[in-house]
């Protein structure tokens, strides 16, 4: 699918995407202190195409997937030279800690499988709203908000985030598609929409060969104990 | 549960724990760069006592989801003064930039229930082993690895750190129960074990007043479907 090359490892000492912070408490008269990340809360869309019985999921090249494929095959030279990313001289960090041309992964390493989702960084849009967006400019269909279903709500990455997930289901139809998704290009999204049919959902789901979010394994299952009346779904799991 | 107080929030310029490195390479002939950090991979564990019929859960304070919390009702400081966590002078850093003794959100704000788990850091242990470990550690069961079952594997976090989470099944007795659990007091880990009965777990995992991780809910469900031939599991959901 995608042709991944020129890879080089630079540390970070400054980004707008990951800004490390850290805090100071006291939990039970004890003093504790915590290394967090600010994130933003996001929204998930489990997709059901009612014309076509497949779910609509997005697939596109992770590059923090890759990297962790990446990584076992190649040592971590910033650690081995016992420099910490943040204290790396910047000499060090412009010619790049690790280059390699050869003996890389294939892309497919770092593709996976997702529900359609987005961040919650509109503070005047409800999360419905949000989602509804999304699913716009991802996949291309175009719903009213009201069509949009709440699945429940949790936390992820709680060691480093702790940003709350809301999930929805959606019932979308071939009438409802007005543009092929794909994500905003100019904002460097590379998305690929797929559907995965519905009699193959529980096997795609239990697949471990084929690399997907917790999301999407889970939100078939719900659809299957929840949906399964309406629509019918076949199981071997 | 939990007393927090003295909260202060400070720029972290180097972190053991959070590792932010820029990855530049070639995506189809296009020049591209995304921010990413080094992490583990993890194991979790879905824990079912045979004797007392209850899934067995851990909950703990995260200061992540905490500080979440406690954004959403205070400013930002590091931002409204225009600078970067990796740019504010270390004066700055050391007095902190944001502190805060009232108005706090009550402890259990940050509290989350969550499954058994564990990074993947010893290279010589099977990831089998290592969730064995976690679950003497954390929960205070003795069983042998042949026990543990694999669910799934999927990627967490796939924008920043992309690691593989691996998830096991457990059945476990009273008479496997060597200790108390709680973790390692000495790594800062305050874990309280709790049980879940089963005939309540249907509804635990679909109450969003519970904060808890997508992981309880997904093997909950998961259990639901695969285990009701064996152990009887009610749901209104």
């Amino acid at each position: 699918m995608e042709q991944i090359n020129n890879i080089q490892v630079v540390p970070c000492t400054s980004s707008n995407y990951l800004k490390p912070f850290r805090v100071l408490y006291s939990q039970n008269g004890t003093k504790k202190s915590w290394d967090f990340m600010r994130t933003h809360d996001s929204v998930s869309v489990l997709i059901f195409n009612t014309t076509s019985h497949c779910f609509i999921l997005v697939k596109q090249f992770r590059p923090a997937v890759y990297m962790c494929e990446w990584e076992k095959n190649h040592p971590t030279p910033a650690e081995e030279k016992g420099s910490e990313a943040a204290t790396v001289p910047e000499e060090e960090e412009e010619k790049g800690v690790a280059e390699n041309h050869d003996h890389l992964p294939p892309a497919s390493a770092g593709v996976t499988y997702e529900l359609c989702a987005g961040i919650v960084d509109k503070p005047h849009l409800s999360l419905e709203e949000i989602a509804r967006q999304e699913v716009l400019e991802e996949c291309g269909y175009d719903v009213p908000v009201t069509k949009l279903r709440r699945i429940t709500s949790y936390r992820s990455g709680v060691g480093v985030t702790g940003a709350k997930q809301t999930m929805f289901y959606l019932e979308v139809s071939d009438e409802n598609c007005v543009g092929e998704g794909g994500g905003e290009p100019q904002e460097g999204e590379l998305i690929e929409v797929i559907k995965v049919p519905l009699q193959e959902a529980m096997n795609f789901a239990y697949d471990e060969n084929i690399p997907k979010t917790m999301g999407v394994i889970f939100s078939f299952i719900w659809f299957h104990n929840n949906m399964s009346p309406k629509y019918k779904i076949s199981t071997n799991v």
